[in-house]
């Protein structure tokens, strides 16, 4: 059993429509029992929710999950009677048929379990059941959407429900790329990945796949295909462990423009500063990066963290009210890219850190701040800088050999 | 406890959603408890079906209410949340939320029963439910859609289980006239109806409320009013029973232009024949109309009846094929209309038809065929004339003294 989830884009037109059924037609042809899951339309969503703000500025979560959830039951009947023109029994669910539950917080409900009665009924049947994805109901049967990542977490969680061989999430990419290859000419396409070499990938700026729908897939042990729905080209299974010869490397790299960092000055040395400073930003859902703080000098000390560029702002004026408490000046520069290494290589090679370093320095690029976890190196560097610090990166790690 | 139904021309853009609101804020402020039904905004269940043809010729009906239901769960959420801007605490509500619950004939259900619980919770908490009208769901949570008149039936239907005091049905028009306003300058609306006689009007050509919601209100006793949703104006109120004066009268005078009239002469004058020729006509879906059976001669006889004009090609087809086992010859014509006046004064009242075709022949207007009902008069005449015959017929009963 397979399921597949296809986005957006891949849905955006009666044409793309027609163009995925005989897709999902093909792969019912080889025997394979399929579950599909789908997105809104094209750019439906957008059009629901500025016409939601025509009428009230600020639109109730609970209303709003009300109306843009239509996104999606919208594309399930059209894909499935599109099925049904091509000769495949096919029968669509909302997210409440498909039996997803999900917790109260409209806009941003998170799975509490998928009960697939309906599903394996229509399976049962010989139907292709056709999910609206990013959508589920509270036990009270309140609907609600899943936000970011939303059809991609329903599509890794049926799969994980249904115990699924895999789940094949069809995007506007091929795979996951060593780098990104509008920046790296001889980026490579991976074969495979590991479930957490793609959440550090994805935590630091690759966009393909929502690292909520890849904790689904490595807490219930789902291969994830992510590949395109334009072509039929093998793309990029996210998996456990990948072959053992490739965990011996760099996988890959990635960088995020839209930084900031934010640097305060002479701060109060004592217990409950940084809390003072970021416990507010966390309030405001503001998320801080990296953080850097100096040894103290005469009770005193200075602290530099990232922010997204977005978010500078209003992070600044936050950070300045607690000032007033616990002292300190508060500067503040945009401009800055991080540029990230990452794979599970690096844990049983201690070279790979002074080699990133001395490549970027050979290369005439400053590193304004460090960050790392257990599989991740990240490196702040002046946003004009970033490009050429991938290609350097990819060079020095050798991603463009096989 | 009111019901109030807005329809999709009511609620066509963003402007008339927020002018609709406000509508439903006010009966709010008279302290009244006020349950919305809404249909989908303006030409919205035309485009679905639309989309819906392009990926599919012939879309099944339980993907087509799928898709179509989508139009009214968008404008709920909208309603409800422009409410919300507005100050009014209110909560959108599907059809099935709203425990519509219907037989499971798609794009044409019925409505076997209202469970009415979330909207009543919802009142208790002080708040408005903006039910998506048009909708339901079958007993194993399949959804429906009511087919033609659907989201007035909804709304009748609602008023029915919750006891409401009145149904509200907001629609383009000022309410129930004597006879089309357009045709006739004198035409008065009229302050009363009865179920019975707004049933007739509505099966001869009256097209302001569908006849199975205006059943409904006659089988629960709900008072229907039927109102502009562009002024204040009161309207029509659909009810038992009319003040006695009024039903002293004629009340209304009806016209429906779309007829044709198929003869055939010369079929055998023996039981079964009728049959033949009707049968095959109602499993096609083709409403007869007016049917004349001449007395026989010499084992044959005549027989005419009214069709759509819009049938008149595939009941011509049907007819040709009964004829070849009942013998005759098939003539058809279109280029006719129906006129019609109804009142449930004519009960009591035996002169009226005479005076009916006394006043058409004065005016030189042939009569074709005749059907009556006990509070109804249909004459077919050439279409041309009908407008003429609106106009005779609504001096000829004074229908324009109040």
């Amino acid at each position: 059993m397979i399921v597949q989830k296809y986005g957006g884009t891949s849905v955006g037109s009666a044409a793309r429509i027609r163009r995925v059924s005989r897709r999902i037609a093909a792969t019912v042809k080889t025997g394979e029992q399929v579950v599909v899951v789908v997105s809104a339309m094209g750019h439906t969503t957008d059009r629901l929710i500025s016409l939601a703000q025509s009428v009230n500025e600020e639109p109730p979560a609970r209303e709003l999950d009300m109306l843009v959830a239509n996104g999606e039951t919208i594309t399930a009947p059209l894909v499935a009677m599109c099925l049904q023109g091509l000769g495949v029994p096919a029968v669509s669910l909302s997210g409440m048929q498909a039996g997803v539950r999900t917790s109260g917080h409209h806009s941003r409900a998170r799975i509490r379990d998928v009960k697939p009665d309906r599903i394996l009924q229509a399976l049962g049947e010989g139907m292709v059941p056709v999910v609206a994805g990013f959508q589920g109901v509270t036990e009270d049967l309140e609907v609600t959407t899943l936000g970011r990542g939303g059809s991609d977490t329903t599509a890794v969680a049926l799969a994980a429900a249904l115990k699924a061989d895999s789940c094949e999430i069809f995007t506007d990419v091929d795979g996951i790329y060593t780098a990104d290859p509008r920046l790296v000419k001889t980026a490579r396409k991976l074969t495979h990945i590991q479930y957490d070499e793609m959440l550090e990938l994805a935590a630091v700026g690759a966009r393909v796949m929502h690292p909520r729908a890849v904790e689904i897939g490595e807490l219930y042990n789902v291969p994830i295909h992510v590949r395109s729905s334009f072509n039929d080209r093998v793309g990029t299974m996210i998996v456990a462990q990948v072959p053992m010869e490739d965990r011996q490397r760099v996988r890959g790299i990635a960088q995020e423009s839209n930084v900031a960092k934010i640097t305060v000055v002479g701060v109060a040395d004592r217990p409950g500063v940084a809390a003072a400073i970021f416990e507010p930003l966390g309030k405001a859902g503001i998320s801080v990066d990296v953080i850097v703080q100096n040894v103290g000098r005469s009770g005193h000390t200075d602290l530099t963290f990232s922010v997204s560029e977005s978010d500078l702002k209003a992070a600044v004026k936050l950070v300045k009210l607690a000032t007033r408490e616990v002292g300190g000046r508060v500067s503040s520069a945009g401009g800055i890219a991080k540029l990230s290494i990452v794979g599970t290589g690096m844990l049983g090679m201690p070279g790979i850190a002074g080699r990133m370093f001395r490549s970027l320095a050979d290369a005439g690029i400053n590193i304004e701040m460090i960050s790392t976890s257990e599989i991740r190196i990240t490196c702040l560097v002046r946003r004009d800088q970033v490009e050429k610090g991938v290609r350097v990166l990819h060079k020095t790690f050798e991603l463009d050999r096989d």
